[in-house]
């Protein structure tokens, strides 16, 4: 007889999490924490108060069982949301009608490729909307797990996906935008939902020769964990004033991310100052654990909570704090007032979210099935797409001639649905593959999957030989999926896996034109394509969404025209031979090649920013209105500014023409800045500013202003200072600088932001 | 519109493949193939002679099309059977009733370690017997691509639980045993079926560090390829007269097996003499292309064909040979003659097979049904897993109290069902897992998964400590799968996956009796466990097959005692670092600490051959007949014996005597040979002999006669000849060398077996 035990912490069942408390007559209605004239602080002190240490312990996971004697429900703090409201354990999609869908947006890697700060704004406030929506039907908490907003230095990430892209910069912007739609604003008076930047910090390993994220220590120059690996934190926590921070699996020079206080209270809560009453961190999940195995970082399990509550990780996604926080008390090991203050935070932050208010006076709380993908998010859906989508190479076969009325649609994306989502993703109201797309276009399609991703047979060529035969064209969908690069999975090699070289190559021997769609989001190296005539255009497409197929169409088509530029930089297969994995340094040395853009000595086979378009254009870039600029006097000009780093500079117009004749395109303007200052060794170049213009007609002009700062200026010294120096500067317009200017900064180095030192 | 292409090459259903030409009034019944006066050659020379250019190449891929002008049905030449009738793409099971399942023994790596090869031969027998059975519905063809007889070098090999071990002699004996069982004897006038020896030669890489078998190269030395690595291939070619062979994806030494020559040549065919007409080579799936990518060994694909089938590759599993081999004869790559002795040795094979034979002569053909998962095969399977599990650590509370009423069964394993079959399996009448087999036995349990394989999370902790608390003892069934170990994904680490070390510590701390379970085919290191008071017996349980969890509730309890023996060395966790992977020598160097139990120089934490018992054994080794023997006078007594080293030096017996007083158990005989002869540096031992005892009663002896040949006392020089030495010989029985005897050879060094150089 096999016995099932009913266990009252196991038996919270999904619904249970997301009901809101009942402030109007239950137990906690005349407690402080249901009255909205009391301050956040004060209503989540007075409710914790009222808490045992039991209960207090009890609630220190995510799986939150709340005090029942209280009327404080249960509460699952963990929901996810990179590119729509997605599955996890506290989203309850419904199994068909109501909520039984979100809208699914591109992967963030391909709608960072739009360099379209608007439309990530845009983005997420239909994500945060939509969230709200199922909050109110009792199908989710309010607490997201996103953004993932670790730079995607290493092409072998297997996460590298879920990002805008590896420039910090770009980050930078991305993610400000992104976290003002998630939570409505900077200081709103109800958050729409709290966002959470993750994994804070150097995480960018899953599994690579052995080195497994849970264990693997980081090891970062101080200049490098300043200047690089923290940029998008520092903009989430002093700028955008961001709900909650996720600690990383990996330990960073020794110490593991969640048992780490000079990342956690040095930097994130002294330096950026992200001291309000309602921001919290959580681990990421069974990190905590990690501290104990395989890190070994604390010989006994209440060491490794103490460690961690300490360090200032105020929730364990995980078991570790309600099984061992006891255990840990007793033996003296944090006080009281540390396990209260992570509560309190949390509790907090549901205030601000209007968790303890009457639902009548929040606008949030109507929100309801009708705001869920609705006809502006599925628009959005399919325009984020196509903004991003990235033409590498043309020979003028695209867009396709209306001659061609059959298409052969072959490869392991060609029908790709649920699979144009990447990872964490929800349920799509629908998921328009390739396939789908051509035929609702009016083609007749000879389909055939071919070879999968990562097939090494050759098993499937006779019947797809037979579909190219039947066809005009040849689309060919292929490149990299979640099968090779995933969570807990990084990859080996830069080559198309597979037998796609060999598959690919005897496609382009048909003598028809052949369109060869990249897909996924680390890059491949596309070195063995772009020399064959016979692969007429190559287009990457990334993770495109649930209207995926519709958008790399009609850009095939030419119903919509390319501009997405590409947010990372597509590396020779060599590269990963030149530098394991493992190494932190951007900066080239005699065992690196370095790394991204700023710092890689090769050879790219396409570039960070590279991007073709259907049309051409010119562009041109403004002067600066002075030659030369002394530092004393730009950074006096920035007196009584909080952050000097964010005081203006200079605004740079770029002027676009569309020189072509027929077709309408957007353009993204790229504003990088060289040049000899600072610390040697120099970087190639940074990107300090971009914009992209929309739909500039034939003939017609459009000008893009571009806003540079101080920080656009400075550079970062070996302490992770940020110092403006003098020296000589560069502006390059575009990847291939096809249009410059230069001036010079005068007088003495000026520190413009002091790092924290270890 | 999606079309869907109707291609005749394509159109052969599953069942097309399995039906036998009708040689009494189809149009080959004049032919000679249809003659069974005929010799096989001319039979199969005869039905060539018949085919065009065009119907050669056609057939000489694994999905071969037939000629259906001539009646000549189609054939599926890949079918599989590693541990019973398996998926694949020649084997149809029925959806229900007959043909809906046959047979699941246990994984090859646990009928290893029961050393016992007249069981292997009664398991071989059984599944010949059901794949004719299979065959004679239609639902099968007669080709299987069995035995994985490549050794079981390196613990991190993914498909290491597809062979019985690591050791060569082990390996032979098995492969002996295996193959006669399979074929149906040495040369037998049918066949029962025709197995095939895979992978020639040196294929124990996956996918590693991105080393990946499909273009790896392995370096190995003459003396290893000779002393290692070919043995048991020599076994199957020379000695078990094995129908096919398949040669391997990796290269040796710059050259890709299946365009190898000197391995499918010079050592295959010239050296074993394995020169039958109806001997045939197929390449691994699409080893062929991988000859053009990714070993980019020939610079076209023309040249990749002609490559490979001059080599002596006949078939090809895969298409590059029906694609390329027209247009590589009209390059003049290779001679028609060379084409058509292919697919004469594929084709007189299924004359042996009785394939072109009236049904009515052929006993094997009135195989049905009823002969398909007979009592006596269900019995086999639980046998064979009980004989191979492997206890390794017990202070005595195993067997099972029969106090113990209560049983929590905790972890992955122990509801595991078709996990139990490893890989390579097919559907099975039942499976039993652990869980299924404690309630059978009348226990009342408390049943939770815990954490997964390699879960790194905690979540599942507080369910499984609760079922712990409630029983009277814990049973933990975990170790690794095949999501860790698998075809095509090698191990980086030798330590338990996921949280179960601290998983199973926790459970340790309950003061329960806790038996760990330690299943998969690979070993992991058990030293996180065997100091630990708490954790009171271990067991190693492979993949246990269809009636697995009997097997290993009944050895826990008592109905069975344990007698197998650990048929892999048990590294610590450093070892993975001391070595890569793709090293292929076994000797220890200066970078390495030497491979198998035969080179290591470290310290394993369970040795090769380990094994426990429940009852106490005394054995005594017969002394040798002489204290010195003349080299001379040994090989002069074996004049005209075709294979010097299989003649015949002495045979020990070895009494064994069960000291215990209530319970009968087997007891493997384990005979190594050491000592300082011939070339430096010595194996630390080598197995030279074991033999099985059955059911040993309490107070009772047995005696094991174990046969030395001169093979037996040899060692390999650097040129991979096969040399008796003069010097030092100590014998020694069991891992431990619990009795010894020694003996000196003297006078000349002479060798047995001259090997072909490259």
């Amino acid at each position: 007889m096999a016995v099932l035990l009913a266990l009252s912490t196991l038996a919270l069942a999904g619904q249970a999490f997301a009901s809101f408390p009942d402030c109007a007559t239950g137990p906690l209605a005349n407690n402080t924490v249901c009255d909205t004239s009391a301050t956040p602080i004060e209503r989540a002190t007075a409710l914790i108060s009222l808490f045992t240490f039991e209960e207090k312990v009890n609630n220190t996971g995510n799986t939150s069982p709340g005090v029942p004697r209280l009327g404080l429900p249960a509460y699952q703090w963990w929901q996810e949301g990179l590119h729509g409201v997605a599955e996890s354990p506290g989203v309850i999609f419904a199994e068909s009608g109501e909520y039984s869908y979100a809208t699914s947006f591109p992967q963030p890697i391909l709608m960072g490729a739009a360099f379209d700060d608007p439309l990530i704004n845009r983005v997420a406030t239909i994500v945060s909307t939509e969230a709200r929506a199922f909050s109110n039907a009792n199908r989710s908490g309010l607490d997201f797990w996103t953004p993932n907003i670790n730079p995607f230095k290493d092409p072998r990430w297997g996460r590298g996906q879920e990002t805008p892209g590896e420039d910090p910069f770009h980050l930078q912007s991305y993610v400000y935008n992104l976290i003002t739609g998630l939570q409505g604003g900077l200081d709103p008076e109800y958050k729409r939902i709290v966002a959470t930047c993750k994994h804070f910090a150097g995480y960018d390993l899953e599994n690579w020769e052995g080195n497994v994220r849970y264990g693997f220590d980081a090891l970062i120059s101080i200049q490098d964990l300043s200047e690089f690996y923290t940029r998008s934190f520092q903009t989430c926590a002093r700028d955008a004033n961001v709900g909650a921070f996720m600690c990383s699996y990996n330990a960073v020079n020794g110490v593991p991310s969640c048992a780490n206080s000079y990342l956690l209270q040095d930097i994130l809560r002294d330096h950026w100052g992200w001291t309000n009453e309602d921001q919290w961190v959580t681990s990421d999940c069974d990190a905590i654990q990690n501290i104990y195995e395989p890190h070994y970082y604390a010989p006994t399990r209440e060491l490794t909570v103490a460690d961690a509550i300490n360090a200032g990780t105020d929730l364990d996604c995980g078991t570790y704090y309600p099984a061992h926080l006891s255990a840990a008390y007793d033996e003296g090991l944090y006080n009281i007032s540390t396990l209260d203050r992570a509560l309190i935070r949390q509790y907090a932050s549901l205030v601000k979210l209007g968790y303890f208010d009457p639902a009548e006076n929040q606008p949030y709380r109507y929100i309801g099935w009708e705001n869920v993908s609705t006809p502006e998010a599925q628009e959005l859906a399919y325009t984020a797409a196509v903004e991003g989508i990235t033409l590498l190479k043309n020979d003028g076969t695209l867009p396709l001639s209306p001659e061609i009325k059959t298409l052969a649609l072959i490869g392991p994306w060609a029908n790709a649905t649920t699979q144009m989502q990447g990872n964490y993703y929800g349920q799509p109201p629908y998921l328009i593959s390739p396939l789908m797309a051509a035929e609702a276009l009016g083609y007749t399609v000879y389909y055939s999957p071919g070879p999968g991703v990562d097939d090494p047979t050759t098993s499937s060529f006779p019947a797809a030989f037979a579909a190219a035969e039947a066809a005009d064209a040849i689309i060919y969908a292929g490149g990299i999926d979640t099968t090779v690069e995933a969570e807990g999975m990084d990859r080996y090699t830069l080559d198309w896996p597979g037998v796609q070289p060999d598959f690919i190559d005897q496609l382009s021997q048909f003598g028809k034109p052949l369109i060869v769609l990249q897909m996924g989001g680390g890059q491949i190296d596309d070195s063995c394509l772009t020399p064959n005539p016979g692969v007429n255009a190559l287009i990457w497409g990334g993770y495109p969404g649930q209207s995926g197929g519709t958008a790399l169409l009609d850009i095939i088509v030419g119903k919509a025209a390319p501009a997405g530029r590409l947010p990372i930089t597509q590396y020779p297969i060599d590269y990963v031979y030149q530098i394991p994995m493992t190494d932190m340094a951007l900066r080239p040395s005699a065992t690196s090649p370095g790394r991204t853009y700023m710092w890689y000595t090769g050879t790219p086979v396409f570039p960070f920013g590279y991007g073709l378009h259907y049309t051409n254009f010119t562009s041109t870039l403004a002067q600066p209105s002075a030659a030369t600029y002394d530092i004393a006097t730009l950074v006096g000009g920035c007196a009584g500014v909080a952050h000097p780093d964010l005081c203006a500079f200079e605004s740079f117009a770029v002027n676009v023409t569309n020189t072509g004749s027929t077709t309408t395109s957007d353009y993204v303007a790229l504003l990088f800045l060289a040049g000899e200052h600072g610390p040697a060794p120099y970087p190639n170049k940074v990107l300090v500013a971009y914009d992209r213009l929309h739909a500039i007609a034939p003939g017609s002009s459009q000008t893009a202003t571009l806003n540079l700062t101080l920080g656009s200026l400075a550079r970062v010294d070996d302490y992770g200072n940020t110092v403006l120096y003098p020296g000589e500067y560069e502006l390059q317009l575009d990847y291939d600088a096809q249009a410059t200017a230069s001036f010079t900064l005068t007088g003495e180095q000026a520190v413009l932001d002091y790092w924290p030192q270890p």
